[in-house]
């Protein structure tokens, strides 16, 4: 079974996943559509960049990736098509798959991107306002039924792309963000295991609190206790024992975080 | 494979659209249950009728739609099933269906309505609270495992209908009402293009403020300007660049908005 | 068709839920993966088990249940597999599945119950703080795709237990408890309709208001009035008719409700 995940800031008030479903059985009526989340925030490109390049790697080989964080539609932006490191990607040309092709090209994998500009393969007829349903779940369709990536368009190699922020290495250690903030108010980083391979006695600084050294569960401190741990993509995470982190310091994304400690080199 | 969608108001908290599913597949196992939302307003009969109605063409011709906004369970408003369209649609008759019936009337196309009154088609002893459950999630997955809708009741042509609020005529143009907001805070009104099809110079008044022309795309306006535009239905939209319109105007559902212009008659 | 449902306090935010489907498919693409709800209160495990069991039957014989609501992750608390009653369940030994265990156990139906302690059915390298995906998802795929439950790990006998709180006789009645509060705001409580059977005229108590009778359905009292009624799960509930009773009365999960009649004996 041909499997195709939804990625958009759509929400779930309108119906509007459920209508690019409704495109996509159309015409691969056996596929499988899977949500990843509608809950990215309005127009917020960098969180559905960061979702989408977190989530992935989790499907099955050939899985397409449908991500519609789309402020663009309609003006002369590129819808585009995507293949690299078994899986497709279809969506708006802005950076939403930014991470992805980064990454594929630092590994030297190939990428291959078609400009989706032939409208055969859309509904009859787009609307200027909503290309999820009106080219990328149609465009989708054709790919899990068999059309090839490369006779969707033209092909292309420039791809919008944005720098990805990396931590900043300091005398001590490193100065990061929060750069998302999941449903339980946990703040994730983009300070990674790696960049705190070398380090121990470790102490972070966020919003005016300090915390000593990292635990590896939630378990092992007492409900309440701002904890920090390694979280679910290896990224440094700051939590409450059965609370919420974000709630208790008043974060948000793009705050900034600092990490100290002795070098073990 | 054969589609079944689902529209409630429901919500997501408690389950019940999931064990909606599982009934479907205990008798059904192998058809494709898709959500089309269960975020309608509780009990709102008319804004669970518009999503539907702007959404079940998009489906597999066959699709089954099942529709539960449903404030009567258990009194002696009928359950009922009808074809339209090359489309089936299942829930109470409670004028939730009266769109899709009424454009099918219009257009003469044939549409046959059955009273669900054969409770061998039900689980048994159903509850008086929730016949998505009990009766209508059932019916569906004995349709779409091939009992045909004559089977399943008899056949009645009085189904509950509602007027749809049209646009008013002015000598200048039209009065008409905000009749959804979306996520985004995007207005959809009851005026369509056809209605502004020969019209020029058009000036939209909305709570006070005044909007010249119509763009194609949010891209065309920086962010923050309050714009109108064609939706995603054909619909008169207003909407603010990367902002959210509904928040902006305090406009609520059934709110007036006005269109003046030139005619090009 | 083969089903697995997924039910967790993971909310629709973060693609953690499509990440565990991903995972899923990847070892068994061809299963059907239903959400039974992600809006469980974060790491409430009374609420999680509680919609479990009123959920877990209305879907086919050998469907597989995995639950996740899991504030013990990654400590010694146990990972488990179960059956009973032709289901499957994984998840946390946390008694996240007491009632169903309990439930079996009290009709002599036999339960199965693994230790899943053997990572060859796990995502190399499981994280501490996400089993629903690196541990219970994969594990319930290769479930689904024929591997014997007692090939998942050692079988136990101790699976961690709660007691289900049982309404409390009284000389004319019962006094029970608010168990659920439902997206319309209707009280879901402890007490059933057979601990109604042998009464009549019923008075109800809740909040400082009385309640005289049940009623069948909502469409007996106009709106905006308070009822009482046998609810979706043969519990006895208090509503508003096209209203919210849980906003009404200021009542919340826990509070006590109290029920008084003559005893038709």
């Amino acid at each position: 079974m041909r499997h195709i995940t939804l990625l958009t800031d759509f929400g779930y008030l309108d119906g509007y996943p459920g209508i690019m479903k409704g495109v996509i059985y159309r015409t691969a009526p056996s596929v499988q559509v899977t949500d990843i989340t509608h809950s990215i925030a309005p127009q917020n490109i960098q969180e559905g960049a960061l979702v989408l390049f977190r989530s992935y790697r989790y499907f099955p080989t050939n899985t397409i990736h449908v991500a519609v964080i789309d402020p663009g539609v309609g003006t002369n932006r590129r819808p585009i098509a995507l293949k690299l490191g078994g899986y497709y990607f279809v969506g708006p040309d802005n950076a939403l798959f930014s991470p992805v092709i980064r990454e594929a090209r630092k590994s030297n994998d190939p990428v291959q991107i078609i400009h989706l500009n032939r409208p055969q393969f859309w509904l009859p007829q787009p609307s200027y306002v909503f290309h999820g349903r009106d080219i990328f779940a149609p465009v989708a369709a054709h790919l899990a039924s068999g059309v090839p990536l490369e006779e969707l368009g033209d092909p292309i190699d420039d791809p919008v792309l944005i720098e990805l922020d990396e931590p900043v290495r300091t005398p001590k250690g490193w100065i990061g963000k929060v750069i998302a903030i999941d449903h339980f108010g946990n703040l994730s980083t983009n300070i990674m295991d790696t960049h705190l391979a070398e380090m121990e006695q470790i102490t972070i600084n966020v919003a005016g609190h300090t915390i000593n050294g990292l635990v590896k569960t939630f378990g092992e401190r007492p409900p309440g206790e701002l904890i920090a741990l390694i979280g679910t993509d290896h990224d440094l995470s700051i939590s409450v024992v059965n609370g919420n982190a974000s709630s208790l310091l008043g974060v948000k994304v793009g705050d900034t975080i600092t990490v100290e400690g002795k070098s073990t080199k």
